[in-house]
């Protein structure tokens, strides 16, 4: 796939205008689950983050946005998403190294480095959004990825730094297979369900994990995407914490513990 | 330890009375937990149902007294729990096969048996009620299993019908190794988390797994137990759905799917 042409993308609002990002208008493109994703990290000025799959930067610029400070890596295995992402850095004016590289074949001098955090959204394929595939990189960014979901988790356990974390986003039907993933190599897991609706099966988890952790298995509360039981005319039926991290680029809270 | 005598016994009424059951005044006694799991369970009249570790016999008896026709074996480690279980088939002219057994070493009879379902509520320590510990059963009972969670599964697994249900009841940060021990021997898993009050952490969690089963693994909304944020002066705070399943005897519903 060649680089993307200006007249194929669009530029998008996150956070409430806070961040911009170009975005192919028919292949990948960020919803809110990298949002709420790099909601979750709970990185602070001065440290370093590793983005595993980083597509356009999504998920990497929704955190540097919400906190300054941070040395940015993005790792991005198609040249056209790598290069937006390289675009997106320069339209928010914020300093990143996107590697273009397969995660399970990174360069030497990345192989050295190790991250307070590293961010993954691995590829997953929901029904819905796959039917309207329109292009082979939002085939690869939608559909069953070529790499296994282990090596995405062994690549980030061996990126972090002591008590480093891990958050990954994934669909519910996978979490067996990323707590199994874990084990070895990672700790202190927690997962915070994502749910559409209040009462509603969770259709995503984020998964929280730390290299060297030893504190017990949690699983959080649900995250309650949207109020009330059920979609009406009024679009905009965030719950007020869901909002808050969309606009006002507030964390993700996970819970009572 | 030697068998109880009445005077060690109280005798407690469960789902509205249609059930009484003896327990131990000061040993292992049954809250709302074995009856949540019985009543998870999608049991036909004509099934089988086998209760790994049955105790005095409350899950076991909660399903019998929701469902008749069921033919009814309990394996209970400890003769004073078995004996009690005996004692409490006979009170509530309940029809069951307990067996005094280690469930690493059923006797050959069971052995050579499957059954439809399978229920299992294994020792989990719970700091609260630890402390109080008064006799070697309840240690036992309360406090971490001689036998190891990976054995409550695979034991069940072998015992299962094709198709047949394992159920079975255990503390959230155990999650990760119940859903590894089910990797290799059963399928179509579910996990029902039990939260005390909305928003909160759930402390417990219902696992549910198929025998032969290939459906993907699947993670449901979580069952409140009480109404409100906290525990009031109000006693009586369950939610309706766990309120039917506590005094009706209804079936506890897995959510929306």
């Amino acid at each position: 796939m060649s680089l993307f042409a200006d007249s194929e993308l669009t530029r998008d609002a996150f956070l409430g205008g806070r961040l911009h990002l170009l975005q192919p208008r028919h292949g990948y493109r960020a919803g809110i689950d990298p949002v709420l994703l790099a909601a979750s990290a709970p990185a602070r000025a001065g440290q370093s983050v590793l983005d595993l799959g980083c597509g356009a930067g999504a998920a990497l610029f929704c955190l540097a946005a919400r906190m300054p400070g941070l040395t940015l890596w993005g790792v991005e295995f198609q040249p056209a998403y790598a290069e937006l992402a390289r675009r997106n850095a320069e339209i928010n004016e914020i300093s990143a190294h996107i590697v273009t590289a397969d995660l399970t074949a990174l360069p030497a001098g990345l192989r050295q480095m190790a991250f307070d955090h590293v961010l993954a959204n691995p590829p997953y394929f929901r029904p819905a959004s796959h039917s309207s595939a329109r292009d082979t990189g939002r085939r690869l960014a939608l559909g069953e990825s070529a790499t296994p979901l282990a090596d995405w988790v062994s690549v980030a356990a061996r990126r972090l730094a002591p008590k480093g974390y891990l958050h990954m986003i994934q669909r519910t039907d996978r979490l067996p297979d990323l707590l199994l993933a874990c084990k070895d190599s990672l700790g202190s897991v927690e997962v915070l369900p994502l749910s559409a609706r209040p009462g509603r099966a969770p259709d995503l988890v984020i998964l929280r994990a730390r290299k060297g952790g030893r504190a017990a298995f949690r699983l959080h509360a649900p995250c309650i995407l949207h109020e009330g039981a059920r979609h009406t005319a009024d679009r905009d039926s965030y719950t007020a914490s869901v909002a808050a991290v969309l606009r006002d680029a507030a964390p993700l809270a996970w819970g009572r513990h």
